[in-house]
Order: structure tokens, then C-alpha cells, then sequence
């Protein structure tokens, strides 16, 4: 089991291709995951939380939940003690609560870059990017299809983004290849274009299988077998339903000590009850069936809580995000995810807005901030989400990642020494004076405030002759900037020849699927 | 004192004028002010808060504040045993502290609408608009100085906002009229055009005094004495000076029993140290000093803590919006304001974007969310901030005041009744099903989920063949509806007579003056 504590060590033991290949990289500065230093927010109560988990485990007990075309996994529920009825499993109260406690409550996901490594859990908050978008959209471009290309680009703006954590998985869709191959040409960029941690496949187990298999070749077989290195993401079919497909990922990535969050996809109204307390209940009872099964396949794997819940327009039935009602919910269940002591994950850079205008603005401040307080450990879509998930935008990639920067800031809390009393500059300074020139400002001057590297601060004269530029004229220079400034960080010859060789072959070994 | 208890009766004993005003108006819906039911959020430990409240009392003790071209401040400072040097006043450890208490932790600002009041500290939150922008923006006209009939156009807007609890005050600076007139036309255009509480003027003792006399006309002279129906804002010239203007506004709104928030206003690094620790002490030490005062006027006057703080661009000078270290500071305040037992006052739709685009959202949502988390009572600027102030946009003012009702529907928290537990919908729709037809969200759904004015959810293709439009658009066209569909509330005619004639006799009683 990859847990916290030394992971450098073990990375020494069994990563030699991961090593080499951070010695060749060209270095882009990234910064260290989140490890906050303020409260949680928490929006229920003790006897809420209470009620909750009751109801949960009613749901379990009395409802249960459906392991659809999976007799395999019917067999390990009739083993553990459910009672399991056609393709119902029906949890007898307390035990799922009882098979989560093995999985761990913190766990390191391994990088090529051993400076890259992640550790998901604990005050931590791990950022990656956008995730399933069939469409892209920028500004010249408009909304298209997602290609190949595109994805490489992503890629790309993720590895040269400062405060993202994690290069993610499917950045968008590309429909230009072949759904049975596209999780080769995917992989094959996070693990070439990047060096920061990546996700594996999930629609098909047999590509989950070949993930792995291209793990083993870039940071070594045994070295797989010891440590996690992808994080994937298995969607639980709301309501309490969970398909052999999802489940047949999980079970290799399980199986392979690989890191799963295992989420419920919920657009309130529709896939769970109109009311947050319903959906938190049921959103309990899915996670923890859902891990629960995850360490029936191998005690100790590593899981992560997951929650996508947004609300629901009644009156068309759309989506909708950055509600109150979401933000209710996500900080709940980090309370639910806490009391099993299991990693969290929620969040992102949700909105509906066809552009990325000031409601996807208003929208995804929301909802990062809510990730941020509700103590979220691994924010899946932390930039570049637009309209719903349907689009991944290349300048709303830049301008939610220059956001994340603030959400850094705002972790670290308060300092309180002596320095930052700065009792010393109110003496020096005294009534009317100001503080730009005095001795604590020219010391501290450079690291006292967070600062955009998109947004505009210049006085409107200034502005109005650069050409009154608005946030996605001046998103879309920094994303012109990042790319051309782009370079690929180094990898072993041997490890790169192997996993183009692993790729072609097998993309060369079936006929091209396209459903 | 105005306080909590009762407010109804009194107005009955003195209001005469504004109950017959609110049988004649015409209803549109204004939302209750929020009362939370949702905790605060606190970045500062115990530790942290005793260093800061320790540190402001030597600040005010060894550094101490200037009291400018005001002799009888300093008078009244020495009487109460502080040590006056000049105008330098060191206020001995606790005294401020310990005058602070008189001020109600609590009060009612009446409205000519009864039904319009509010109630100002506890776990309340009243929101205001924009306040002192010289400058107006619309998507048509772009920026250009404000006049008073932007003024008036954005008091209607106020006024048929439903998430809107007051009228404000400066909502744009009217600069066609007379510096020495235009808060004569201010208030009449608060008073008539809506029915909202509403701020008087403090750019000169003489402007106070005025207002307190419409005021007398509007709800009668002696319901005024035995009431607040003002809340005004008296900035601190920071660090630790309190000027003459502003002071003798403080002075005569304070004798008068109408409420004053105090205020620092500060960009720090300029006007206070580049801490976040530092700034906390000397917006402590200024705001004690300013409320300290106020009860020396007259002990119980009601006051609120005010904290305008904001970071900079140590570049280029500039004052910065929506960033962590604003966020810091306005959770502290909120503490340390409530430790004092004070209303507080902080956030807003700050922004420092030209545009009401992505910046301008991003910026503004992080600062609402801020302002709702960290206890604000009394939240001015809560809609139509654009470009760090100077400007107050038509466009964002709609965007803002829709997004402040996810506050409203965030702050009741979470509902754990046996309806909200939806246990019943769970087993209706069991697993695989869907459930957007069962019982329970049918019964449920209208009032589930917080809904937009202003925000587009269609699918894409409606939205592009309706024009593609931004938000932007989409709140012109609002801002457009609301204006045609604004109805003027009734008023007693003869009140309506006596504001018009002292309005005019005031105006033609001296020479216009334009600085």
C-alpha cells in the first residue's frame, strides 16, 4: 500500500525510469499541493451528520444498490455477508462503514518528476484539471469538436500552469481517433508531454488494464505494484446502480494498488431527491458501497470519497452550478467524508455559460471556494470547465488556473510572528503617514500579496490605448504565450522508445471502433 | 436607542408619515434581510486574536490617533482621561475597549416601509448597493461621468431588486448637479423613488444635518429622536486619522441617534503594513478609537465596525479586489468585531475589472462569498461595483444583486425535517430510477433550488439561436425590463409636498459651489 510517509524512498527503490527522466526535464516551476493551514467549513451539525449516516445505512440495509451484468461482484457481496436478491445487494447495517475503514485515509500518487509527487488526503487539496469534454472552445475558434491536437494542448498549458498539481485525464474528448485507441494517445501525452501525475482509463477494463500496462513501462513493473501512480475516475449511475463497465476498471485499478474516486454523478431533482439532506444521504450510501466493494477486490486500496452533485432548472431541466444548493451539499459531504476518514474529492471550475463570460465566472468562483473551505482533497476539474462539461475552453483553462493561485493563498491562513505584527511599521509610519516606503514594506513588499498573472489592474487610460481588453482577450495571450514558451520536459531515450513502440503496437493490433 | 425589540410599535406611536406612505405603494417583492443559519467562518485562532487585540490596544496607547482641526474632539477625548498632545490623542489601554461598550450589538434602521426595516448585527446580513462612484458604465454608453438622472435610475433598480434590503446611498456621484446641492436631491430621490432604509450624507456637517431634517419631514421630528432611520458612513482617513469632515458628520448623526458605520479605508501596503496581522491591528485600534468617540457623543448611539480593506499591486500601485489577503483580513474583522459585541461591516461586489466580464465576476463572487462566511451584518457595495470603485455599472448591478440571492438560499442552511430527509422519494424511486416525477419532487420542486434572473442555462443551440448573447446582454435586457417595469411607491401627499418645498428652498437658499 502507498501511504504518506516516505515515498521518496520507495520512488528510490523502484523508480529509475521516473528518476532519469526528471533529471533530463527542463523545469517549470509547480507548486506544491495545497496543505492548508485554515478551518473546514462545515454546514452540518453533529445530530445532522447523525441523521445522515442513519438514513445512509437505511438505504443500504433496506434498498440497496444494483452491481449490474457483474456476477463476480455479486459473489463477493454474498461472501462479505449481503444479502443479495437478482442483481440487488442489499448491506446489512454497519457493514459497509466497516469494509471502508480499511482503505486509507491518506495515500502519495507517484510523478515521473518524483518533485511532482502527490499526497491525497489529510489538510492537503491536489488540483487537476478539467475532465470529459467532448467539445473545446477559444476565442478564435469558437466551440468544435475536441481533437488530438487539442488534447496535446492542454496537456501542455497543464504542465505550464504553476498551480496546477496534476496533468488529469481526459483534458477533452478527441474525437479524431478512434474510441477504442484514444486511451493510448492520451496516455501517451500525459506521460511524454508532462511529468506531473495523471489519470488512467475507465471505459472499458481492458483499458484500464493497458494503462497500467503503460505505467509498468514508464516508472517500472515492480514499482507499479508498490506505489500508485494513477488516480481514475469511476462515476457511480445514480441513483445507487453500478455498472460492469465502471466496476470492471475499478476491479484492475484496485487490484494494481491504483487510486480510484469513486463518485456519484448527481444532477439533484433528477438522480437523487430535491433536498440537500436527501442527496448527502444517498450520496453516502452510493460512496460507501462503491468503496466498500473497492476493498472487497484488495484491502487497503487506495479510494477517494467523491461527490458531483449540481442543482437542476425545473423548468428545463439543465443543470446548473454554482448554487447554493451545490455548495450545501459539497461541504457536507466533506463533513461525511472526514467521519470515514477517507480522502475527499468535489469541486471545480463548474458553470453553466456557453462563454467564458462572467457568469462561468461567477460560477466557478463560487464553486472553488467552496472546494477550498469544504476541505476537498482532490479537485477534479479545477479550470478550464465550460457549459456544463460539455466544452473545455482554453482561455478559461488559464483564467481558473490563475485563480487557483489565490486559493494557495488564501490556505496558508494567518501568519502571527513578530515580522507579520509589523508593530515595528506602525510605529515607524504613526498616524497620516504611509506604509509604501517604510522598512517591513520594502522587506516584505514581494511576498505579502498573491498576484494574477491574467487579470488586469492597470488605470483605465493605460487600458483603453493597450486595446480595452477584456479577461478572455487577455486568457487568450497567455495561453498563446504558454504554449509558445512550452518545452517538454526530458525522459529517458529508452522509456520513451518503449512506450511508443507499446502504443503502436497495440493501436496497430484491432480494427478502429468508433462507439 | 433603536434596538431590536419592537420596532412595529414605535413606529406606530411616531411613524404616521411612512404607515400612510406604505398603504399607498405599490408592492414589489424585497426579500427579508438574511438571518444566517449557517456558522461563521474563522481564520484567526484564539492565540492569534488576543496577539491582535493586545497589539491595537498599544497602538492606541503608545502611538495613538490624530483628531484634525477638531478641538472639541480632543476635549472630549481628554475629559474621557486620554492623554492629548497636540492633536495626537493616546487613548490608555481599555478605554477604548471599554466605551465600545455602550454601542448596541444590535439595532433597527426603519424604513418609511415598516415592512421594509431592518434589523442591523446578531446573525443578520442587510445588503446595500454601490456606494460613491463617480463614474457610470452601461454596454451602450459606455463610461462617462454620472448625473443624477443615473442616480435616480439606479434607486428604481434598488428599489425593484428582490435580494436588495436597502436603498444605500451614493449609488453613483451626480456630478451635473452642485457639490453643495446634490445630497439634496440624493436623498429626495432615496425617499421618493423607493421605500427601502436609506444613508444619509457625510461630506460636510452642514450635508448631515440636512439629512437628518428631511428625515424629520419624512417620518416625523419626534420618531427620528426615538429612532434610527439613517446608517451613514464615516471613513477613517487611515492610518489612525480622523478628520474634521468626517468627524463632525460622526457628530451630529451620532447626537442625533442615527446610525454610523466606522470604517477604515484602507489599500494595504499603502495605508496600512503589508500584513495581514498588521493590518487586523490597526483596523482594530481605528475602529475602537472611531466607536470609542461616537459614544462619547452619546453613549448608545448605534454604530458598526466597518473594515474597507483591500491588497495592492506592488508594482504598479494599484488597488487589488477579490484576493486571499482581502479574504483574510474580512473573516478577522468579522471576529474581532464580534468579540467587541458590534455590527460589522465589510465586502461587497469589489472588483478592480474596466469591464462587468470575467474578471469583474471572478473578483465580486469571491468577495460575496467572503462577506456572507466571515458574519458581515451590514454589507454596502453588495451590487454594481466596477473598476475598483469608480464606477457604478447598470449591467452588474443586476448581474450582482442576482447573485446575492444564492446568499440568501446559502444562509438557511440545511433543512433536516422528515420532508427534507426524502427517505420516502429514496424508496419510490429506488436504484436505476429517476426522480424528476415522484412524489416528493413534485411536491418539492418549486422552492428546491435558488433561481437565476439573469443567467442562461438553454441548451446550446437555443442559446445561439437567440443571439449568442453573454451575460452582458442578458442583464441590459434585464436592466431595460426592470426600469419599464418600475412603479413609483405611494407617499402622502402632503409629505411629498414638504420634501419637494424644503428640498428647493435649500437649493436656492445659497450659490451653487462645484468643489
Amino acid at each position: 500500500m502507498a501511504e504518506a510517509e516516505a515515498p521518496r524512498k520507495r520512488a528510490r527503490g523502484g523508480g529509475g525510469a521516473a528518476r532519469r527522466a526528471a533529471r533530463g526535464a527542463v523545469s517549470f516551476e509547480t507548486a506544491k499541493y495545497i496543505e492548508r493551514n485554515i478551518p473546514n467549513f462545515e454546514v452540518l451539525n453533529e445530530e445532522a451528520l447523525q441523521i445522515i449516516e442513519t438514513n445512509a445505512e437505511t438505504v443500504l440495509e433496506e434498498i440497496g444498490v444494483n452491481f449490474v451484468n457483474n456476477p463476480k461482484a455479486l459473489e463477493r457481496w454474498r461472501d462479505a455477508g449481503a444479502d443479495v436478491t437478482g442483481e440487488r445487494v442489499r448491506i446489512p447495517r454497519g457493514l459497509a462503514r466497516k469494509l471502508c475503514a480499511t482503505a486509507p485515509s491518506q495515500f502519495t500518487q507517484h510523478a515521473r518528476n518524483p518533485d511532482r509527487n502527490v499526497e491525497i488526503g489529510g489538510r492537503n487539496l491536489v488540483l487537476a484539471p478539467v475532465y470529459g469534454p467532448p467539445f473545446v472552445h477559444d476565442v478564435n475558434g469558437g466551440r468544435r469538436y475536441a481533437t488530438m491536437e487539442d488534447f496535446r494542448k492542454f496537456v501542455k498549458l497543464g504542465y505550464m500552469s504553476k498551480w496546477l498539481h496534476h496533468s488529469g485525464g481526459t483534458v477533452c474528448e478527441p474525437t479524431d481517433v478512434a474510441v477504442n485507441k484514444r486511451h493510448f494517445d492520451m496516455l501517451h501525452a500525459h506521460m511524454t508531454l508532462s511529468d506531473k501525475p495523471f489519470m488512467g482509463s475507465v471505459t472499458d477494463p481492458i483499458r484500464a488494464q493497458h494503462s497500467v500496462e503503460m505505467c509498468e513501462i514508464l516508472f517500472g513493473k515492480e514499482f507499479v505494484q508498490d506505489n500508485t501512480v494513477m488516480t481514475s475516475l469511476i462515476n457511480i449511475n445514480s441513483p445507487l446502480t453500478f455498472d460492469d463497465v465502471m466496476m470492471g476498471a475499478l476491479e484492475i485499478y484496485a487490484a494494481n494498488n491504483q487510486a480510484c474516486i469513486i463518485s456519484p454523478f448527481i444532477v439533484g431533482g433528477a438522480m437523487a431527491p430535491v433536498s440537500v439532506a436527501g442527496t448527502l444521504t444517498q450520496v453516502l450510501a452510493e460512496v460507501m458501497a462503491g468503496i466498500a466493494y473497492s476493498q472487497l477486490i484488495r484491502p487497503g486500496a487506495p479510494v477517494i470519497f467523491g461527490a458531483f452533485v449540481t442543482s437542476i432548472d425545473m423548468n428545463s431541466g439543465a443543470p446548473t452550478f454554482g448554487t447554493p444548493e451545490a455548495a450545501q451539499i459539497t461541504y457536507g459531504a466533506g463533513q461525511l467524508a472526514r467521519r470515514l476518514g477517507l480522502p475527499y474529492r468535489s469541486a471545480g471550475s463548474f458553470n453553466g455559460s456557453k462563454l467564458p463570460d462572467a457568469q462561468a465566472a461567477y460560477e466557478t468562483a463560487n464553486t472553488l471556494n467552496v472546494g477550498l473551505l469544504s476541505g476537498v482533497n482532490f479537485m477534479l476539474h479545477a479550470c478550464g470547465w465550460l457549459e456544463g462539461g460539455l466544452v473545455s475552453s482554453f482561455e478559461k483553462f488559464v483564467m481558473d488556473a490563475d485563480q487557483l493561485g489565490a486559493l494557495h493563498k488564501l490556505a496558508e491562513g494567518v501568519a502571527m510572528d513578530t515580522q507579520a505584527q509589523a508593530m515595528d511599521a506602525l510605529r515607524e509610519v504613526g498616524p497620516g503617514g504611509h506604509f509604501l516606503g517604510c522598512a517591513h514594506t520594502q522587506a516584505h513588499f514581494k511576498s505579502a500579496f498573491w498576484k494574477t498573472d491574467v487579470l488586469d489592474y492597470k488605470p483605465y487610460e493605460t487600458w483603453s490605448e493597450e486595446g480595452a481588453r477584456d479577461t478572455v482577450t487577455l486568457a487568450a495571450a497567455r495561453v498563446e504565450k504558454l504554449l509558445a514558451d512550452y518545452q517538454q520536459p526530458g525522459m529517458d531515450p529508452a522509456v520513451a522508445e518503449a512506450l511508443a513502440a507499446y502504443v503502436a503496437e497495440k493501436k496497430a493490433s484491432e480494427p478502429d471502433a468508433f462507439s
